[in-house]
């Protein structure tokens, strides 16, 4: 299966950016300090409406009608409702089953927090926080949650896979996020404490969850493990034949691209994209079947001005005042971007888009303005993204 | 200007079946019920998470990628925020100027409900009432109300006109739509006080609402009436030279057709739609540019059972337990229906379809099933509505 999918970011794990009005009046910058600053019946008031719109059964029938096969979808590690003050969420990727098996879409469930976090980002669970892996409590958690997930799931007709935990950062891209900067620590010694995750902890953990979802998840189903940053590492793990039906993920973002020196132009970007993420994509893809779970058209070039790495008003970083090309301008570029980047990941297996929605407003918030690209249906609507040949 | 145009429904006047969680726990069947119903801050916080996600920036991108031209967004009385304990709204009816501006779509305001109500519906402010015309007060905040809109908005490029009151329910009409039986009044004494519209009046108040508006619109900007269910009772009305650019605006929905005997079949639809709306908006483009406001491919074939003119569980109705058509089945019949409804309203001037967006779930409750039909851009993505021949 070739996959072409988005990712249902921002619905069951918040990002303050995508949906700012679940965060007003507060100065939480992420999901886990919301609830320390709302009374609980404000703060439930708030995630119950985000959750009952932001997606629903009307977004799946959309998502195919984009030619999409897939879906990936994000879920805390609240999900069962067992970590108050959160809200489990067990019941919306219930329906979206539903949705799914419906209309014809395959669901990955994409484990995207774990307890004191994988990688402090603020989509992390708790920014600027990295301790999860130096916890046993928390990682014996993590696996009796992936068991759960696959036990009620793995039998699905709809169900595409379990993707073990998201973003997990090792020492390769430690320096280049960091994290302490970009997403400050609310508990500063709670931020000291941080540390990458190690690849030897990585691999084991891996292993271990591997067998808990297999064995209620028959091999049909894709067991899919993130590549923590460190993509060519993993030419010597998993290949016994133990292990059936795994998929690697590599996320690869243009303003990744950036912040290795790669020259903000459509060229740049092209060159880059084809000489290095679609090169090493063939690389891997000799090992494992090969997919870019995340990724998206958003770069600085667009915006019109250096964003350094992807950073916004939300860390501190001003934006334009106004566009600086045209619409026609920006959907050449767009274009030109799109084909390049789904050229390269279909050396591979295919792809999720990040993200499907986004409540950003560029008009009203110039600061916005380029970020918008990082809507999946923005892009299809105005051309940017080319749904028909992708 | 021919107009092709969706609804903005549910998202600045509340209906609870289009988003039933902003309802949960309580009983309140209407928006008017619901902060009594609730703590300030619960309400607060529902209401304002919905109208931050319920419609953005995107929708316009996405509305406009649909070949549409316009958009009709209903708003309430208290709009300005000058009722409490109901929440303005301007802010959010200011940012849609600018994404309409943006996005190249024209507005047209439309005067949802009014203090007291003008039709007793759900959707009129307070079910099961119908007062307003009585109250000289109430009636006097109306026109100062519109007279609001007219200098805020009167000049803006993205403005296509006001409406000055939607669906006013005349004694043409009363009968059939039984308010009292299909939305019981919460006050029995108030429901027993409600009298339909009178036509003499609401030509005395069309008129007022017209010279207070075009004070500060301009007449490239239009004046919208609604025809009050009695669509061929205005051809002696407003054909003075005084009156320009005054748009007629009658709602036609195949459940009216079957509340007035049309047979439950594709055919039966087609042939009424043909003889009779198409023929009346020919008739009445005589005297007004028509457009058809409210419209949709909703109806009992497809649901799979009589809804008895479109009632639902929330008037008690059962729905079905199963799809009584496949998917392909009732593509067939949408696109046949659309082609007669779209024929119809392009006699005259366009058309709104009613509604851009709702939340069903017809996965996980059946009772739902063929209600989607309601949503366009479902429709659109199911290829029920033809977009590119619309």
């Amino acid at each position: 299966m070739q996959i072409k999918g988005v990712n249902l970011g921002n619905w069951l794990v918040l990002e303050k950016w995508m949906s700012p009005a679940l965060f007003e009046g507060t100065t939480a910058e992420d999901e886990y300090y919301l609830p320390t600053q709302l009374s609980k019946e404000v703060y439930e008031a708030r995630i119950k409406v985000h959750r009952s719109e932001y997606i629903t059964e009307r977004d799946f029938a959309i998502i195919k009608s984009h030619h999409m096969n897939a879906v990936r979808i994000p879920v805390p590690y609240f999900i069962f409702g067992d970590c108050p003050p959160f809200l489990g969420c067990i019941e919306e990727l219930d329906k979206a089953f539903g949705w799914a098996e419906k209309y014809g879409l395959q669901i990955l469930i994409d484990l995207h927090t774990v307890p004191g976090s994988q990688n402090g980002f603020d989509n992390g669970g708790i920014s600027g926080v990295c301790t999860w892996a130096q916890d046993p409590k928390k990682v014996e958690f993590t696996l009796e949650l992936l068991e759960k997930l696959a036990r009620r799931y793995g039998t699905r007709a709809g169900l595409l896979g379990i993707e073990i935990v998201n973003e997990p950062l090792t020492a390769a891209a430690w320096d280049s996020f960091n994290i302490q900067e970009r997403y400050k620590p609310v508990d500063e010694a709670l931020g000291k404490q941080s540390r990458p995750v190690e690849m030897a902890f990585l691999r084991n953990f891996y292993v271990d969850a591997y067998r808990k979802i297999r064995k209620y998840m028959p091999v049909e189903k894709s067991v899919v493990i993130h590549d923590g940053f460190d993509f060519l590492a993993w030419k010597d793990f998993m290949q016994e034949t133990e292990f059936e039906n795994v998929i690697l993920d590599t996320h690869q973002y243009l303003m990744m691209a950036e912040m290795a020196g790669c020259a903000q132009s459509v060229e740049g970007y092209v060159n880059f994209v084809k000489e290095n993420y679609e090169e090493e994509i063939k690389e891997m893809s000799r090992y494992f079947p090969v997919i870019c779970g995340e990724w998206c058209l958003f770069n600085s070039y667009a915006c019109g001005h250096d964003t350094k790495g992807g950073q916004s008003v939300l860390n501190g970083m001003e934006g334009v005042e106004a566009e600086a090309f045209t619409m026609e301008e920006k959907k050449v570029i767009y274009q030109e971007l799109a084909k390049a980047q789904l050229q390269a990941w279909n050396a591979g297996n295919g792809y999720f888009y990040w993200n499907y929605k986004l409540l950003l407003d560029t008009v009203s918030e110039s600061s916005w303005i380029g970020w918008d690209a990082w809507d999946f249906d923005k892009c299809v609507a105005q051309g940017w993204f080319p749904v028909e040949h992708a």
